[in-house]
């Protein structure tokens, strides 16, 4: 690419309108300068998103733009953190307007919706990839790790999981679509960070994570972080009609991308949970228990049990 | 990559030793979680590497991994900022173990230099990039901008100018290689991030950048964003005598990576310079002067300018 076009990548970066009190210094210098509150901890997550990897090549721009934020702030709201600030890597095989232009409109619309503010970035020419730093603030010793999980702790899980799975199958050609693949595809290629939830969590949570790479996979990290185990109830899994219908609780365990929240609670807090599933209108299920035994054992109502269901590889096929 | 792979890249990763107070959770949660002292502003810059365009792909990966770090820790000197914290986007072609050990030697050699720590990161399988970003504390608004320089202001620029882009003439075959390459070759691979220069220029400078671009490009963007131009005196510019033997001011001023500071000054700071350039045993060169007039004009001692000098686009020829 051209000096003149790495400008235009420049001014379309900087064209947000979102102006935060706590930046300092936005883009435009050596390093952006952010003001952290007294009293509060910073929280930041950097993800890399290749193209053919973690998005198809001829997405929608505009559904990469949110995806990419979508997944970072995912990682913010496990952590029970406020989002603040995102830099971005962005590197692009050409400089091309409208597809920036796409871009832009997916990352903004959603960065507007939490009020984050993007402080910085580097454009490069390359094979299409981004990268993202999220940062976020919570009180000091207020964020949700994944290492607080207890034996007789609760499971739950937020909305449904599976959704975004089905239609990566289907798109695939995996699983024959159908005329739900719209609504499912949303799921994949729109997700929704659970942020209100994680903030809100801050106080009920004793551990939490979000589900990028499959439930069997991600809850595992926090038995593993929480050296625990858990056993949980097929038949609570909050699944979709559509995964119900044409696939499994074995899919919607072992499929990634679906950036709801997995999160353990003391058995006295579930009440609390029940009025925040009100309060967010929000579906919270509680899917199963925490033991002191490591592994997942997966218990159905007919008594069955199946463990180490693994944890789903995106686009395994284009990997070498 | 397998997930073992992935586990073995993580483990990689995490093998660095040093551990700073102020990290409250490092790798292996959500998010990193992160105690910005009071009083003390964050600076946050992030840069991608790109493998044939920011470094040779068969480069030896000791050398990425100190360049792809001091590339950063240089955004934070020129901001005066005291390096903290850094995340890194790795996506590589394959798990190779043994490029990535010699990765890591390279960038924890460098880190443990500057007590950085590195906090999180994500690998993901594609054509070889790095995105890191590094994270520094500067105090309350004593950080060094591009905005501060007012005509008058003395223009100075540390150590030499043009090695690295004579290295990389001659590597690229433009220039006939000769004994000095393999030195000139260390200032390209190897560049030296002038941090204790920053942080001691916060009651000195008015304004910095660290040059990335070369000279002309990077001290335009200061002139930019202090609405003010330059005048620079070519005689004056610190040159290697390879520089000067094999090439001119012109490839000096146009060719990049040095990541050596340029900064102003106002004209009775003068002997504080020279002091700070005793006290750090760095040469420090006043080869010019801000005016009010936009532009950059290139004097020699016998009275020729020229202007115009654009910024050198590292490896133009792989580019699209």
């Amino acid at each position: 690419m051209s000096s003149s076009e790495f400008d235009l990548i420049e001014s379309i970066l900087r064209s947000q309108s979102l102006r935060r009190d706590d930046v300092t210094l936005g883009i435009g210098d050596d390093c952006a300068l952010l003001d952290v509150p007294q009293g509060m901890e910073l929280a930041v997550s950097l993800d890399t998103l290749v193209s053919g990897r973690h998005f198809f090549p001829d997405a929608a721009p505009e559904l990469i733009g949110h995806k990419v934020l979508a997944v970072n702030l995912s990682d913010l709201a496990a952590m029970g953190a406020e989002p603040a600030w995102v830099t971005m890597g962005l590197t692009l095989p050409d400089a091309d307007e409208e597809w920036l232009a796409g871009f832009m409109r997916g990352f903004s619309a959603l960065s507007s919706n939490y009020g984050v503010q993007l402080v910085g970035g580097d454009t490069t020419s390359g094979p299409l990839t981004v990268s993202l730093q999220v940062h976020g603030l919570v009180p000091a010793g207020k964020a949700i790790r994944r290492s607080g999980a207890r034996p007789g702790d609760l499971v739950f899980v937020s909305h449904t999981i599976g959704d975004a799975g089905l239609a990566l199958a289907m798109l695939q050609g995996r699983i024959t679509p159908t005329d739900e693949l719209q609504t499912l595809r949303q799921r994949l290629e729109s997700p929704q960070p659970r942020i209100e939830l994680g903030i809100a969590l801050r106080e009920v949570a004793t551990a939490a994570i979000d589900l990028s790479d499959g439930l069997a996979s991600d809850l595992g990290h926090i038995c593993e972080r929480s050296q625990c185990g858990a056993v949980i109830e097929t038949h609570e899994l909050p699944l979709s009609d559509a995964v119900r219908t044409l696939s499994d609780w074995r899919l919607a365990v072992s499929a990634g991308d679906d950036y709801e929240l997995c999160f353990t609670i003391d058995s006295s807090r579930q009440e609390r949970v029940t009025q925040l599933s009100k309060e967010l209108d929000l579906r919270l299920t509680c899917i199963g228990k925490i033991r002191q035994q490591p592994g997942i054992d997966f218990l159905s109502s007919g008594g069955s049990c199946e463990s180490n269901l693994q944890g789903y590889d995106h686009f395994p096929e284009s990997d070498s």
